[in-house]
């Protein structure tokens, strides 16, 4: 049993690369360069990368960028502040990505002989992006198996497609991940914003899990204007 | 309605381009750069663009190259000879191909506003390639349907999917397609083999079309020898 994860540095593959880490599983970690603005993400990744002495696969697709438009992440417009919400979060939606990284991940489990791809999809994602709600992760696997029927068998992992944000946090604390050293802000700056709907979202889990967040933000406050929120450990 | 077609310069593909062309709703050709051997055929690619007066995609995908190995078509290991058949062409399979090029296919085709993507896929790979069968066309239409929910409804037209080579030929032929301007050879040289699985595919299939065949081969009556057939306007 051998298994290709899909991470991109943020908490949640971060959190995933651990759990099949720790279960003895972890062939590979793929991570896309895609032109994103938070380019950050790959060096945490790198770093995991190391710390786990797994294989790390870097995959340049930025010159798919200039067909990836529409997005806030790629393209020169703002991201959107604050909480993450159907309405504005939709200018973050990169047309077709998930499918995109994910038929290249299932390659380079096909050449390197593994048996599962895993991506840390989750239910928080469900109502903005739509290729990572259940249906899709079915859908793709399906797909996958057709696409490889005979030659090769490779099963798509998803186990955090139900779970929230928080869940995963908790998850990931009980791995002992260390957060801080995992990146979340859209921004692209050299700290996390704390404004950004992906800052508000990862304050938010990790409060929710009851976990210190030792995230060096720029804003560190912003996001309780916006969930209302008042966490153990923050004032 | 507008169509994205997939085109890699072969007689499938430009027959295909030809045919939503001839309907009005040809939006764009796409053309993938994997690295392949055969890199003519991009440039044959580019000449229908210009003579459609059609936008044109090549997409560089080469830096997947080194994942997507153990084929023929990219790695540096025999391009087999003779008739298509499963346990010769078996070594040009390249994993999960088609799924990395629609999935890009389905990007650019929203980011254009297309409403559909079109692919040359045919009955005369379904025993080689997984990947062009008609339950994986099905798989892959449901699994874009999904990750595109709500966002962007794009559909995928395969016409050829139940077709054999000879009678997409012969679409071809009514069509008007000069079929010396496309390229098949998967050996990468300036003129077409003839002995290659492709070459003697495209060669068999234009006979049973009753097409007169105008490509130049370094070795024109090897197909034969393989086949067996007599076709017209052949010695």
């Amino acid at each position: 049993m051998s298994c290709v994860v899909v991470c991109s540095g943020g908490m949640d593959s971060v959190t995933l690369a651990h759990l099949v880490h720790d279960e003895g599983r972890l062939a590979r970690l793929v991570t896309f360069d895609y032109g994103q603005r938070h380019r950050r993400e790959i060096e945490h990744a790198a770093r995991l990368a190391a710390n786990l002495a797994t294989p790390h696969d870097v995959v340049d697709i930025s010159k798919l960028r200039g067909f990836l438009s529409g997005s806030a992440l790629t393209d020169d417009v703002p991201v959107p502040e604050g909480h993450y919400a159907e309405d504005n979060m939709r200018s973050t939606v990169v047309a077709n990505r998930n499918p995109i990284m994910f038929t290249i991940a299932f390659a380079i489990a096909a050449g390197a002989g593994a048996d599962s791809v895993a991506a840390a999809v989750h239910a928080g994602d469900h109502f903005v992006y739509p290729d990572c709600r259940p249906e899709f992760v079915a859908a793709f696997a399906e797909m996958e198996r057709l696409a490889l029927d005979g030659m090769w068998r490779i099963a798509f992992e998803t186990p955090f497609v139900e779970m929230s944000k928080a869940e995963i946090a908790a998850v990931g604390g009980r791995l002992g991940v260390a957060f801080e050293e995992t990146w979340s802000c859209y921004e692209g700056g050299q700290r996390h914003c704390g404004r950004c709907g992906t800052c508000v979202e990862r304050r938010e889990a990790l409060a929710l899990a009851g976990l210190e967040d030792r995230t060096d933000y720029e804003d560190p406050d912003y996001w309780q204007s916006v969930t209302g929120a008042n966490a153990p450990g923050v004032t």
